[in-house]
């Protein structure tokens, strides 16, 4: 993990976008005392708990959310190594199965397929934030070999 | 028109690969006898009709499902002209606002903002069809443009 996560990850870029996603939706301030490690708590499920979300039925609507914000996060980091806007779209079909990927001007840089949503999250902020810089790492590699595209 | 679209529009690849879109849908046999250009009728709405439907709100399901089936069946005129599968992804904001994209392999290869997608319908089958054919044109050319991305 050190390879690419320093060693608080709480100072990677994909971190401070994913602080800074949570926080643009509190608009009356309500989480102003929280400390961002707080906010991010709701991205670590350990193990244990994993075990214990059941993967029946449509992952509820702040799972989803949640799943939506991650992948902003990542735009976002990608925008901020190359200053180009990556826009992520999310396709779900059911039972927690889906589709997101993030576009940046006639560039897929990024595509993954999702399942088992209802279980989203990460053993901890190193884990976390070692994703999220690895997919913002894979998009900023795609522009920079087309950027012609990625700019379009 | 007739640059674009033969004298009878349901010999288009694109209306075709529309019609074939909706008899999937037919799974129990239900339209057998239902002519190609009924099933097609649900994407005709004369400059009247359109006037008396109100954008207010969110699109009705159905609505929806006819914006995605149209995509789909660009998606397939692609694929029978290149060979390589384009897969459509719609995210649909309020109002009827949106965005559909339709990507192959790495690539963009159509991409468009929605609007008013309540009133989504054309005055005659040659309108339905010119402008169908219009979009697989354009993707085919990225496509053709960029094979080595289409194909990832």
């Amino acid at each position: 993990m050190s390879d690419t996560i320093a060693a608080d990850p709480m100072t990677t870029p994909f971190l401070q976008c994913l602080v800074g996603r949570i926080r643009a939706e509190d608009a009356f301030g309500a989480w102003d005392r929280k400390s961002d490690t707080t906010l991010l708590k709701e991205y670590i499920i350990t193990k244990a708990e994993r075990r214990l979300i059941p993967i029946i039925g449509d992952p509820d609507p702040d799972t989803l959310g949640r799943v939506e914000t991650f992948y902003q996060a990542v735009g976002l980091a990608i925008e901020r190594a190359t200053g180009v806007i990556a826009t992520p779209m999310m396709n779900m079909s059911h039972e927690g199965f889906g589709r997101v990927v993030l576009l940046a001007g006639r560039l897929v840089v990024f595509s993954r397929t999702l399942r088992d949503v209802h279980r989203f999250g990460f053993e901890d902020l190193s884990a976390l934030a070692a994703d999220g810089m690895k997919h913002a790492a894979q998009a900023v590699a795609m522009i920079e070999a087309h950027p012609e595209l990625a700019r379009e």
